[in-house]
C-alpha cells in the first residue's frame, strides 16, 4: 500500500495530541503541541502541520499519510468547521473552516468531528465495538459526551451536531444548573464534575463518617473512586447514585435506537464494577421488557493514552 | 412501467385496511377486512390475499403490483415477522413470519414494519417530510408511537424495534403507571388516553367550573378538544400541560438525532395550535441554545383516512 497510514489529531483547549496510526490501530509515533499559545488560527495550523510533517519523517515521510482525522470541540463533520468553540483561544465566537485551512496547508484530505464522535469511530474501527453496526459511545469525562452509531455510521443529524446525550434531561424539576444554561442535564450528575458535586452535596447534608470529609472543597471523582476502593460507604453510595442516573438515561437511549451495546469511556469508566453494576441494574430496571438483559454494557478497549489519537485517526480511513 | 403500483396494508386489532397506491401517493382503491375473525394466521392470510387480488382487478390485476408494504403492531422490518402482538388474535404470544407467509401465498415481495415507522416512510414519500433526510415522526393516538429517520432511512436498530419514544420517561419519580409495566412513560401523559387521564385527575382535584365536569367518567381527548374550542379554561390548560410534556421530551429527542423537523400525526394533532403552541414553547425552552427556534414542528400532510395505507404502501417502493 502506497499510503499505509493515517494521522489522528485531538484538539483540546490547552494541548493538541497527534499521532500516526496503521490499519491495525497501532500508534506508530505521537507528539503534542500547545493549542493555546496562538490567538490566530493560521499560526496554530502552521505549527500543527510543521509538527505533523516532522513526526511523519519517522514513518517514511508525509507522503505515507493517506488522510488526517481531527477530533475537536464543536467540530462539524459536514462542514469541516469548528463552530464557536469557546475553549479554543483561536476559535472563540467564530466559525473556523478548519478542515479546509488544514488541507490547503498540507495537501492531505482532512475529516473533522467532535471528540465523542471520533471516539465512537475509534471504538468501531479498533476497539470494543468492532463488528457492531449499532451502538452508543458515552464518554464520561469533565463533561458527558456521546457518539451514536446506527447502521455502521455515526449519526450527525441535520446540522452535524447530533449526539448531545449529556444534555438530555436526567432530573426534570429542580435539577442541577448546567453550563449549557439548562437544568437537570445528565452531565450535571454523571460527569467527573457532577460526581464531585454529588459528593459535596451529600457531605453537607449528612453526618456520616467518610474518608471524603477532609477533602470537601477540592473533591474529585478520582477521590471518590479511591475512597470507594477502600470501602468508604458514602463513596460507594455516590457511585450507586451516579450509576442509577446513567442507567435511567441509558434506558431512554435504548428506546430511541435499540443499540447492540453501550460503550463507556473516560475517567469514571475506570471505576469498573463500582460504576458498571449500578448502571446495569438501573438500566435493566428501566428498560422495556423486550430489551431487559439484552443490551451489552462494555468499557472501551482502547488504551487511554492512545484513545483520542486513535479515535480521530479512524475518521481518516473513511475519507473517500 | 409494467408494474406501476404498490399495495399498502395496515393491520389493526379489529380491522385491516388495504389499498393500491400509485407513485404520486394517490390511493386508487381501498377496502377492509376483519382482523379478528380468524384464530389461525393462515386463514387470515388467505382472506387478505383474496381481498387484495379482488381489489387489484380494479387497476388491471394483481400483476400490476410491484410490492406490498405492511404496517403491523410489533412488526420487525429485519425479519418480516410480527412478534408477540397481543392485540392480534392470530399472533398472541407467537412470532409470525408474516412477510414470508404472505409472499408464499401471493408471489409479490412483502416489506413489513410497525405502524409508526410506516407512517414515517409515508410522510417522507408523499407528505410533510418530502425531501427531508432527518426527521422524527410522532403518532399521537391511543398510544404514542414514533418513527425516526436518519440520513433518509428509518432507524430499526440492532433488533428491528428502535423508535419507542412513547416509552421514554417523561416523569422520573411517581410517574403514571404505563401498560408496558414501567411508570412515567411519555405515552401515559400525551396519548389520547393520557389526555383523558389528565382530565379526570384534574377534575377530581379542582373545583373549577368546566364543560368537562359532566363527562367525567367517559372523557376522551376529543371531548377535551371540543371543550377547549368553546373556550373552556380547564380544557385549554390540559392542552398546555400535554404540550409542555411533549415539548420537554422532544428537546431530548433533538439532542439525540438533531432532526430537521418533528412531524406530528394522529387524533391529538388535530387540535392544531391548541397543542402546537405549547409544544413549541416548551421544546424551545428546553433545547440547547444551538437548536432554539431551529427545529420545525409540523403536522402530517396525509389525509387521515388514507394515511395508514399510504404509510404501509411507501415501504413497498423501497423493496429491491
Amino acid at each position: 500500500m502506497e499510503k499505509p497510514y493515517v494521522a489522528g489529531i485531538d484538539i483540546g483547549g490547552q494541548t493538541t495530541k497527534m499521532g500516526i496510526v496503521d490499519a491495525r490501530g497501532t500508534v506508530l509515533t505521537q507528539t503534542t503541541i500547545r493549542t493555546d499559545t496562538h490567538s490566530n488560527v493560521n499560526d496554530y495550523i502552521t505549527d500543527l502541520c510543521d509538527a505533523l510533517t516532522r513526526m511523519a519523517l519517522e514513518v517514511g515521510g508525509i507522503e505515507k499519510i493517506r488522510g488526517i482525522g481531527v477530533g475537536a470541540p464543536n467540530g462539524n463533520y459536514y462542514t469541516g468547521s469548528i463552530e464557536m468553540a469557546v475553549n479554543l483561544v483561536w476559535s472563540g465566537n467564530h466559525t473556523i473552516p478548519f478542515a479546509k485551512l488544514m488541507f490547503e496547508k498540507i495537501g492531505i484530505p482532512v475529516a473533522l468531528t467532535n471528540d465523542a464522535n471520533a471516539a465512537a469511530v475509534g471504538e468501531m474501527t479498533y476497539g470494543a465495538a468492532r463488528g457492531m453496526k449499532n451502538f452508543i459511545m458515552i464518554t464520561l469525562g469533565t463533561g458527558v459526551g456521546s457518539g451514536i452509531v446506527i447502521n455502521g455510521e455515526v449519526v450527525y443529524g441535520h446540522d452535524g451536531f447530533a449526539g448531545e446525550l449529556g444534555h438530555t434531561t436526567s432530573v426534570r424539576n429542580n435539577g442541577r444548573q448546567c453550563n449549557c444554561g439548562r437544568t437537570g442535564c445528565l452531565e450535571t450528575y454523571t460527569s467527573a464534575i457532577g460526581v464531585g458535586r454529588t459528593a459535596r452535596e451529600w457531605l453537607e447534608f449528612s453526618c456520616d463518617k467518610s474518608l471524603l470529609r477532609d477533602l470537601k472543597e477540592t473533591i474529585t471523582s478520582r477521590d471518590v473512586y479511591e475512597a470507594a476502593v477502600q470501602g468508604d460507604e458514602l463513596a460507594k453510595k455516590i457511585f450507586e447514585f451516579t450509576g442509577k442516573k446513567l442507567g435511567e438515561s441509558f434506558a431512554d437511549f435504548v428506546a430511541f435506537s435499540a443499540p447492540e451495546a453501550i460503550v463507556l469511556f473516560g475517567g469514571l469508566a475506570k471505576a469498573g464494577d463500582l460504576i458498571l453494576k449500578p448502571i446495569e441494574e438501573s438500566m435493566n430496571a428501566n428498560l422495556l421488557n423486550m430489551w431487559k438483559n439484552k443490551i451489552k454494557l462494555v468499557f472501551s478497549q482502547l488504551k487511554e493514552s492512545d484513545a483520542a489519537i486513535l479515535g480521530a485517526s479512524a475518521l481518516a480511513w473513511e475519507l473517500k
